[in-house]
């Protein structure tokens, strides 16, 4: 499934709190990553998700430094991933070794994905941050994700940051963190959260020009009447 | 993959803690579970890993009291387990809601399961307690599993206590708690392990008498010999 | 608000991961507390929430051995408390003093008081074992709670491990862990509460005697009449 | 109790690692709140401790997009606080959802309150950053406080960062933290630490310059000597 | 330092908790070890504190399945040990893999040892359980110590369980856990323990018999006379 | 023992990433610091371990404002460090009250020590910042380090963020974290990652450029020939 290009652009512009409230107004109280946050200042991304999942490795099957391109699901899940994706990995909130580095992140670069996103650490986080490619996760740790973690399969479902994530959800990032959203409702959090957006943004205004957020926030039918005629003038 | 009867049965004799001694000397390190414990007192297993795996619920998808028997993974696991299979879940190691109870273990009793671990919570323990089928997890929280946990898929590879758990391996569980062996070397920790704990009894009943360490624990040559005529007689 | 004698008894035979369930089809989800645990075996309590609230304690306030009995609001609250209620302390969940002892949990016992539950630690927990009155803690400390607990005031909503209680909530408490109760549904949950036990005491029969989860648990329409018709004959 | 102008300005030219060590030859050993940091990059703030409690949210009471702000304690306590005040909030040190918002931040600063401090995390943390307003919290998380916390009284004693909080206490923050001082010892420790932080820069210099820390950190009798000389220049 | 016989037959008839509290009394406010809990069902010990000190594992140093008698620093330690003494390991409160085992307990034992105290897990505890050995930690694992532990020293000043232990101090454990004395007030603690538990021994007494705590516990003027009459009576 | 020139400035150029990788291939897989973060921004450090270590304080011994300069092993170790040592401190991994602060930072600098590494927190880090030092810790606390540690021996093995370090052993810092290089392995990791280094930034290059990371990341035949050709010119 893919969203209507306008959707994306609207994702774009609203902030990963509002998306969380939007969200909860149609019963998903669990959308926001608990402690994944962004490596780079200036964060942004909107992309699908597509995920990736770690269980702990093996002596006999993990612990080599580098990983056969071939096989391994990490690797080839890389080389799969397309244009708009979010790698999205569930690294069991594991941070005693990275989960992934900066080769592999110039490589999801170059292949137009739009992001990664892992519950565990990452290596190579002074090159990363050089990068000009959004990433997030919990810490960094210098340590090869192989003594750690086993790539066992993607585009499972999986759990990242407490989150339930599903193959094709919207995965949306800013400077707070990750919001997962999913696909069927996106369409409809999309619209209504660009809407809330103005509204949030105009009572801002006001609140910093002096007024009470009695009556104003949230607004009541004055206010609101206030605001539909701001809004309708603004279209 | 099915071990002969005699592994079976060596495999019960010997505790988790000598397990993990002949597993660490094919290089494998991490094979017993962390704070996963038993729930009932004097508690013995030995099964094949039958894996089911959990991931966060979703309100759209979780947050019934009850699942459907006929399509949702965690009952189809239920139904579908064999003889001697344990089954192991993944449950993130978490324990603010529970991910398994008293009705679905008696189900795996009446169908011969040898046992339940999970490393999340488990409610209904008093009646657990009382039922004569070898469980072991972290804690005990009332709360229904739908709360926190979508059972997603089952015999894939899963995490279970930071270990690496796959379909088929060999569960063994004692008052201390679980360990995973891989199947490929079962056989071969199942006779080492039952001969070593011959030679630990033995200087365990040497240390008791009074014998130092050194030389005793690890035996020496002399020792060993010693030990040896003891072990000759024994056949 | 007093509940009925009769909803009284019933909560004394129903197990606190039932009423979890009866919480939830109300839409509580967050009822039981989390790594509060029976400090005696054999545990079972019921009564009202009597709440004392602890913040940290500061020197020039607290690190005297023992409280002032006419002040300090651990002291008032315990001569304070009537027959029936459960001293319910939001400790913090902190557990690196204690939060209650021995004289004090034998004052409330004399006071017919229903029981003692903390979410942090308590001293003198080999006595409080050969007590008699059911008491429920996150784990065992020696040193007594003046050093990390200033009580603060009693009979006002605190928190206590992770849940909200209100005074006058209904608080049940068995071997399992706690349950609090909204005291406008308590009632209602204790009736649905032992009509379900009844139900799932019958389903358990069953899967003991080798029925199949599938239309049994939960129950389909021709299971639910096989168990109306046997209903119908107990009263 | 207000503090005089001198008092309030030498608190705004120490730091609080200072502060926590006049308040320590005070007997005042935890008055440093753990894992609170500066949201906005060069806070410092001095004001008075207006406090607001939070306790678990429950469904019926919560977990609403936006709170009744004539009647929710959060909302009054906005519309209650005066200049100078700072806003405490106890979180219980809870991170997965926010505790407070930029709309409310905005408010607070209008009506030229000292700043906002809470245990808990913020959302709207990128706008926050460019907001002016001294905000102090142990995380960012998008999802909005209702479905986490429950406001329930305000201007009462409450646990922040692990430290007792009393309503009028003295808080100061800098970019290490925060620090409480209460309010009977503000005007001795105030006046201790400027001068404290007089000779403390001193040392720092001389040692920058190669003094031992021997004889000179702490100062022996020639070394305060020699001080007292530069000090009485100094005034 | 030796203690006289009867301070040490004292040390045996009191609580941990009262311990506690005459140290506290002196200004010792941190002596009771956080989450070290009894293996042994009604465990009782007093002993010199003989210290063990553990930092983690290095591949080139450890991971040997065991350790070299006449060098390693645990089995020297061991060897050394004396009569009376405590074996107390600073396992840095790590509990992934084991820091001590049966055969070396059961050696302990035969030196007649008094006990053994470590922050870290046990393993082989069914077996430690049947040892009639004071043993104490935080867990059990099944793991030998060498994959986590590099035992470094022994007699020197370490930490376990949070607390400060000196070679030789009092190690005091019961079923609550485990407190430390340090060696030169010892004797004073011992003999106003021992007092303070009668006292506090008929106040129970007092307070089961349904006297309130105030004026009773602590005592007041009057309550101290009665008390005193009836301790004159009992040398 | 000391290294030779070269290796030095290999070990400056090399990223602490790439150090683990090579320690991996010796079988060293933990080398690197949890949690233990450059303070300073652009941090970089090599240098000796020199160790100090802390053990929880205790009231008769610490609790002072100030340490004695001549016999406290914190102040003897600052004043015995010499050039190109870095101070490495065991904390515990405790945060709840600093491990040193900036004037003793400011000493280390002036007698040329390479840096100051702590597994607890720092105190006046704002000051640490402006000091153009290199200093790693966990945290930040303004509280001064006496009451939580007493500093208790310095140049033994200690353990820090989770790995041993022995005195003398390499400290590589970067702004990833802290790598431990064994003493006797220094010289060849530091040849080998130099040279790892280069390769790896030839292939970042490539992949920047499109390079699928199939028979390039990890390098086939084909490609290590190309990248052979590379290197040989370079030299």
């Amino acid at each position: 499934m893919r969203l209507k290009e306008g959707i994306f652009k609207k994702l774009q512009m609203v902030s990963t709190a509002s998306l969380t409230s939007e969200l909860l107004k149609l019963g998903f109280k669990n959308t926001f990553m608990e402690g994944v946050v962004p490596v780079t200042t200036d964060s942004h991304l909107v992309g699908y998700a597509f995920t990736l999942r770690y269980i702990p490795a093996r002596e006999d099957l993990d612990f080599e430094v580098e990983y056969d391109n071939w096989k391994n699901p990490q690797r080839v899940a890389v080389e799969t991933i397309e244009k708009s994706n979010v790698l999205v990995i569930d690294s069991r909130s594991e941070t005693s070794a990275a989960s992934f580095g900066q080769i592999l992140c110039t490589r999801l670069k170059y292949k137009e994905a739009a992001g990664l996103v892992t519950d565990g650490a990452l290596r190579d986080t002074p090159a990363i941050k050089e990068l000009d490619f959004p990433t997030y996760a919990r810490s960094a740790h210098g340590t090869t994700s192989s003594v750690l973690h086993h790539p066992v399969d993607f585009q499972v479902p999986i759990a990242c940051g407490k989150v339930m994530v599903q193959p094709g959800d919207i995965i949306v990032g800013d400077n707070e963190g990750i919001v997962v959203i999913p696909i069927h409702v996106a369409e409809e959090v999309a619209d209504k959260c660009y809407e809330r957006d103005l509204l949030e943004g105009w009572i801002q205004k006001k609140v910093e020009a002096g007024a009470s957020i009695r009556g104003v926030y949230p607004p009541d039918e004055s206010t609101l009447a206030e605001y539909k005629a701001w809004r309708n003038k603004m279209d």
